[in-house]
């Protein structure tokens, strides 16, 4: 086999066979195919797509380049859980205690944020203590001591993904339906889960703002789990304002407090009972999504959930203090406060402007391998639908220094949608607590 | 400016502004761009094109990467000529002769020979001493004694055409017309002539086989000249059975020499006439197509191209006894003779099939840089129209071992079609000497 014919066959529209992509992803992950070669390659799939089968191909290889996880020795079910990614999304700190309570084993390996979204693996480590970078030995010791395991994703697990996105975010061939879900599901396929929960965002704080290219990863992404011997379910949520009030690490950890302890923005609460309810169901956990809900909510009101999470901070080494006391979680030295310049109501607020304002504020990165601050973010005070007045607070600002609080707090102002000024967008802005569309295998 | 934003803009079918293409290729040829990134916005442009505008500064920046020849001391009109490769395609030797000796100043910088076509400067360099690698100063001052050089291209000019082109190789990314065209007009205008003569080979044996494509080609090279102040002119010419009957170095030097001396095969000096009556015409030295044709045959029948091409040979070092003498010029050791296995009627000869062959004697190259033999080659029998009895011979083959003999013998026999079979193309096999368009500026 030689690279160049591959090039040639995708570039003109012809199929691989799934050895073809194996030979291709093994080469390119031991530095034995060169970067030029690969980088043309997917260009020319980020033109040509990959059919089922090749991607389903593509998949495997990457799922297979480095360890994988054995779950074993673990009580069935096992449940994984994975976002596209969006500004305030809180879900999985709530969603996996939720299913660890539930009786599910959820071993959940999360991505660090880039760019207006932010990561689990961020969030967590703004818990004192608390640790996200284990080895897979760790892994498993913690999901068996405490039910579940959150961790932040090692290169040891799919070397080649991490290989090919760096590539791909540097050509331009990041936008590629086939290769964005290959990368998801060879990551997920690593960690051994049967049943796969995917929260695929739609909007304009989304990875893919189009409604109808967001259902088409989320079916190639259910249909990668089924012919891997899996089963997934992608619930459609919306992404055109944020998740909730808070936006940044721990400012988002306190929000999930809250909503464990059943309190909490409703929206929060909403969404993460009805993603609970889709992987309960598909797990086996419950006969049906509203029974399915109905089990999340009684593991929310009756505290189980929130002891879940307790256990799976002490087991990490985190300071379990913190799900009692909010007064551990870290918090930026400076704030300021943003007071409505004039009366009226919020038709919308802006996720992808909050998300970059959380970046200008020091909480996420605008490039890899940049430091955050776990205290920055934005903690909103209004929502769609408010009425305020001249003066009233819209929200507060949290940053080390004060050229990044200015910066913050100059984007979050143009966050603000208000009642009866012409549409800023294209399209309207969703509700932020509905769910639009769930998809299940066929 | 990022090279990731110009990926970007191409993949999307944006513009590029003239600047931005000459920072790319300024960045690439300086070996800041790195080499994934250029290929994957080569492959981008594969399959987006590029509007003329983006092609005239691709062509212009690529022109000015490196040193350029200034003709101000030579006599006018000065004059170039390119083919896009062939098999058999010894028409240069005759056609810049004929250039010379009807008043043109022809500096003409030639390729290598690489798969099935071969290179004018493999062919010039089997005449004993010729030197073909000269620096800029050393053609200029052999065209003030020549009325015009013969030599091959220098690293010096065009590097980026160079690099890009090893790249494009690698990478799948060859088969694009907008980068053809400016790899070989950069060349053209580095080379500072006014008028440039193009020859687009169309058939199986050529570069694009398709006639349209050609056309395209030849089209936008045309435009490209117009776009530059140059003016072009482009011939289109059958490449589906080789140019005349000898295929290898000295093989074609010594049939091109038959020609310039008014013997050799009829079609090497029709098109030869044909070609050289453009490139008069459009340079001002005739007042027509008909009448360039007419001085052109006046220069062959004359002997005058034949000394011009003597005096080229004696002023770059060459023995300008083989003008007269064929013994000078190398022959390999071994031959063997292809007899016909029965009688028939010869329908066609593949040009694809004899060019291989050639390869496969050693007179050609597989891979960049390899050896050639001057005096491997095929000399055919036979042409198209021809019937031959069982056992007469349809053609020799030179090589220097017995292995590529064999492997070009074997090869041979398969170029050969029969009339009565059934047809081995989907498309019928053009006749070898008539020009098929000729696409002057609109």
């Amino acid at each position: 086999m030689r690279v160049l014919d591959l090039i040639d066959d995708k570039k003109r529209g012809r199929e691989h066979s799934p050895a073809e992509i194996e030979w291709l992803v093994k080469g390119f992950a031991a530095d034995e195919v060169p970067d030029y070669q690969m980088a043309a390659w997917l260009m020319a799939v980020r033109f040509q797509g990959m059919s089922p089968a090749e991607t389903a191909a593509l998949t495997k290889a990457m799922a297979e380049s480095g360890e994988t996880l054995n779950l074993e020795g673990l009580p069935r079910p096992w449940l994984d859980k994975h976002s596209t990614g969006g500004v305030g999304d809180k879900l999985t700190l709530v969603v996996v205690p939720i299913l660890i309570a539930a009786g599910a084993t959820c071993v959940k390996l999360s991505g660090r944020g880039l760019g207006h979204t932010g990561g689990t693996a961020d969030k967590l480590e703004s818990i004192p203590g608390f640790r996200t970078r284990l080895s897979a030995m760790e892994i498993l010791e913690s999901a068996a001591r405490a039910g579940g395991c959150l961790a932040a994703h090692s290169a040891s697990l799919v070397p080649a993904d991490a290989k090919m996105y760096a590539l791909r975010d540097a050509t331009g061939t990041v936008d590629s339906l086939p290769l964005i879900a290959a990368s998801i599901m060879s990551k997920k396929l690593a960690c051994g889960a049967g049943t796969i929960l995917l929260d695929v965002k739609v909007g304009r704080g989304a990875l893919l703002p189009d409604r109808k290219k967001a259902a088409g990863l989320a079916r190639t992404m259910v249909g990668l789990a089924a012919r891997s011997g899996r089963r997934a379910v992608a619930v459609l949520t919306p992404m055109d304002q944020p998740v909730g009030l808070s936006v940044g690490n721990a400012l988002e950890v306190e929000e999930a407090l809250a909503v464990l302890r059943g309190e909490g923005p409703g929206d929060v609460r909403a969404l993460s009972i009805a993603l609970a309810a889709e992987g309960l169901h598909a797990s086996g956990l419950a006969v049906s999504g509203t029974d399915g809900a109905e089990k999340a909510a009684r593991m929310l009101d009756g505290g189980r959930a929130l002891e879940a999470f307790a256990r799976v901070v002490a087991v990490q080494g985190g300071d379990p203090g913190v799900v009692f006391s909010l007064a551990a979680l870290p918090r930026s030295r400076l704030s300021a406060g943003l007071p409505a310049s004039a009366g009226g109501t919020v038709a919308a607020v802006d996720a992808l402007a909050v998300g970059q304002s959380s970046v200008l504020l020091g909480a996420g990165r605008s490039r890899k391998g940049e430091k955050v601050d776990p205290g920055a973010g934005v903690a909103l005070r209004v929502r769609a639908g408010d009425r305020v007045a001249a003066g009233d607070l819209l929200g507060t600002v949290y940053a080390a220094d004060s050229t990044r609080l200015r910066a913050g707090l100059a984007r979050l102002q143009q966050a603000f949608v208000w009642a009866g000024s012409p549409p800023a967008a294209d399209t309207p802005f969703r509700t932020a607590d509905q769910v639009i569309e769930v998809i299940r295998e066929p």
